[in-house]
């Protein structure tokens, strides 16, 4: 695929022909759940306080082009992703190590580390640990390159969210790609959209096998008298992006006949429990609502305390720390959260010194490995002198660079040429915390057209970015009991913005056409 | 059943167990599509410009209990009852001799007329019409008989809705009484509600397979050279209860595989078109944004059109004489509109003089037309001076009566005490217009709790009405080609409001639990 493939993509729409498809867009939508909370900034609070109001997700008109060849690379190499983290997991010794460092320069950090420690010391009384894990690429086409090839920008261990609207998403396209069947009308004709549709996107079920070969794995119930089995989504008070989740919790209860509740961060210490005469330290669920009934749940899915806004006090931590020491399998456990930070993944690409990958990967077909470090963007430590400092603040090289932090989610990155100043404006000593990554070239010439939730329709140049689903059970001592790859996510942004957070507004959720 | 059931139901909620509820429904209903656009009253469209939300369609908390003979009865007469109307609009002589009574009366009906009185001058190429019924019931127990029975409020023979949203609504309340299967915690411990859901509602299969059948008797393209077929569903500009609608388009598109567009009132007269040149008169759509394409509509489905309020100027009756023309079939046609006339009703069940029922319905199982005979209310003429004129215009007897026009739809009806003034407000020879129904004696102890699409919880004493839906294809000849029965509709009403209008938010959605 070259670059001339996006100039005349999307096709230009008429009046009637945008009416149309933003029509047909915002009713498939809320017809099926493509859905979210509309945000404060279009409906406040005060307009609809009991919240019974949806709106179409931000998404696009069209699905985007992308280069099959890397498509097809990303989810060759995800059950290879599952297995390295849950080997970086599995390997308390090397994560500990790259830890211990940040814990100085991240509260964050240094609290969920302090939780795991504080377990280690009482005891884990549950080997196994689920991940949902999603890999996030961009197509890199430096100037002068006769291929694009795909670099990994992060890999996503907590709370991998758009799995159920991403294949909303597919399904919306697809429909409009092929109805009616012989002569479809939602589009306009182009060569790229005739007789082409987005690649099954099997996320919704990927997921949810994931979580129901955990619930599985647990085993019968820990209490006496024995009590009915669930899973728990740990979710966050006023969650915009619901719609999403429920694509996941309805396919557990209809399909998997496995009961789900969710429970709010706030709510997790009154809702649950751990009967201290049960050294098996079963997670009991008394829904709040109907106290007389108990359930014990089999799996925790993480859909918040990924980052400081879910700890507002002390009882955050407590919470998080009374879900680490339960029987309940964690999705994810603290340590495979913090195998996510962008210092795992700036060691695990680092040039130079041991080869960490191979090592974390032995057994593996060298292949495979091969084709996991390809994915990896040059990217460098700032915790001491060295070509990662030169750059970051030289401002010639800084701008083909950004700095991010530990954490997870849009909204933290330093970009370009503001990093130097940025760098010199805190201590030397939290420098660490921070890893420098080149920035990945996506092609320039790309063009989509966008429906925000609140009925905006943006159209322009913009950034696509691919997220491969993978999920894998593992035992502590790195067995592995279920290891599955499927569905995939793609978010377009405008070219201009730097951070590619949907929920907030100014990115969305897009599908993909194999080119 | 006796009035006592009601008492005890639905069980009192505590606080905590109404937020869940609450919460729960409104989730289960925007995940699902039970939704509506919200009410401009909630939501003014200066807040919304493009219209991008939803809300919750209007719905009970909990099902409601319903006599299990009376949804029996109704549903063994629903294919009777079919066979009634496609009698009726195939015996011209007959209903021309009630609808000539009505046109001097009734601007409506009188222009409804002229356009059937005019294309049959020009001649009807289309034989075949396809009616999608609902008959509307209440149960009726008068004070000291001891068992309730069923009675007829109206046969909708045009537009009958909700067929979508009540196969949602008893999804719902199913989910709700059945989750999590050994343990449903939704709803607070009640026998009613233990092991119990709602009967199985096929509404949207039988509607869709009405049109499907309808579809597929059309035959091959009319057109030369041919042109792909599909289905119109003829739609309101602005309408609230498209998602309704979208159940009905989604099953023909993607089960029956038959394309489907929709085209407001407004439109029709731009994107259909009839070609002079060709006598089999097959009706043309060309969608506005797609102008290069065409299709040949097999069936059109009027979910507009019912009312004055479709037709603004003459546009509005030259675009239903260019459909009644075409060699479309009708959902309804002109005749088979008019044979919901409350007239029509009430000549049914006149008790005295000719037996109409026996005689359309000659040639079917007598015990069924005395199932059909046992469902109608007192309702009388008040064309001329008699019974019907003494029981409307004194107070004493206008208290246990209705007076209607013929219109479909809520907001029309005059009420008890109104009725002696209201008649006498208007000349008397417009009284032909109206008839007067005896009014049905619902329990009087029932309760439930709804959901408005604004977020309001209300909770009180209701009134419920049952909607049967049915599906006839027939013959201008009457020979039936297919008629089925199945799915149902709970509408539920606070007590004190008299009119049922559930997308003017006074009235809700529900489903039944039989007892």
């Amino acid at each position: 695929m070259d670059d001339s493939i996006y100039t005349s993509y999307p096709p230009q729409l008429t009046p009637e022909q945008k009416e149309y498809l933003v029509g047909e867009v915002k009713n498939w939508a809320l017809h099926h759940g493509l859905a979210v909370k509309p945000p404060p900034t279009f409906i406040p609070k005060e307009s609809d306080p009991v919240g019974v109001l949806s709106s179409n997700a931000p998404v696009t008109l069209f699905p985007s082009p992308f280069p099959r060849s890397g498509y097809e690379s990303a989810v060759a190499v995800q059950t290879t992703y599952n297995k390295l983290y849950a080997a970086i997991s599995s390997d308390e010794a090397w994560l500990g190590k790259i830890i211990e460092e940040l814990v100085e320069a991240d509260d964050f950090i240094a609290n969920l580390w302090k939780i795991h420690v504080r377990v280690k010391e009482e005891g884990y009384v549950q080997p196994l640990s689920l991940g949902l894990f999603r890999s996030d690429y961009m197509v890199h086409t430096p100037q002068g390159s006769t291929a694009p090839s795909l670099k990994q920008v992060e890999f996503n261990t907590i709370s991998s969210s758009f799995g159920g609207l991403s294949s909303l998403v597919s399904a919306m396209h697809t429909d409009f790609l092929s109805f009616p069947p012989e002569n479809p009308i939602t589009y306009p004709a182009h060569p790229i959209l005739k007789d082409n549709v987005p690649p099954d996107n099997s996320a919704v079920a990927t997921l949810t096998g994931g979580l129901a070969a955990a619930h599985e794995a647990y085993g019968p119930s820990k209490s006496s008298p024995a009590l009915p089995l669930c899973i728990l989504f740990i979710v966050q008070d006023g969650e915009r992006n619901l719609f999403d989740q429920f694509e996941l919790s309805t396919r557990l209860t209809k399909f998997h006949e496995i009961p789900v509740f969710r429970v709010t961060t706030k709510d997790v210490l009154k809702s649950t429990s751990i009967p201290s005469t049960n050294p098996s330290r079963p997670l009991i669920y008394t829904p709040l609502h109907a106290p007389s009934v108990k359930f014990e749940a089999t799996t925790i899915y993480l859909r918040g305390f990924y980052g400081p806004g879910d700890y507002p006090d002390e009882t955050g931590w407590d919470a998080r720390t009374h879900l680490e020491r339960s029987a309940a399998i964690k999705c994810p456990s603290v340590l495979s959260q913090l195998s996510g930070c962008k210092k795992v993944q700036q060691i695990l690409a680092e040039a130079t010194g041991p080869d960490h990958l191979a090592h974390l990967l032995s057994g593996t077909d060298p292949k495979l490995v091969s084709q996991v470090r390809e994915t990896f963007a040059p990217q460098y430590d700032l915790s001491v002198s060295g070509r990662g400092r030169e750059l970051a603040l030289d401002p010639s090289t800084a701008a083909t660079h950004v700095l991010k932090p530990q954490r997870e989610g849009g909204g933290n990155n330093i970009y370009r040429e503001s990093i130097p100043a940025f760098l010199r404006s805190i201590p030397e000593k939290d420098w660490k915390g921070y890893i420098l990554m080149e920035l990945i070239q996506p092609p320039t010439t790309a063009k989509n057209m966008m429906l925000r939730s609140d009925g905006q329709v943006l159209s322009g140049h913009v950034i696509g970015e691919l997220g491969v689903f993978g999920t894998i059970l593992w035992k502590d001592d790195g067995e592995v009991l279920h290891n599955d790859q499927g569905g995939w996510l793609m978010r377009t942004k405008g070219k201009d913005s730097d951070e590619g957070g949907v929920a907030a507004g100014f990115s969305s959720l897009d599908s993909i056409l194999l080119v």
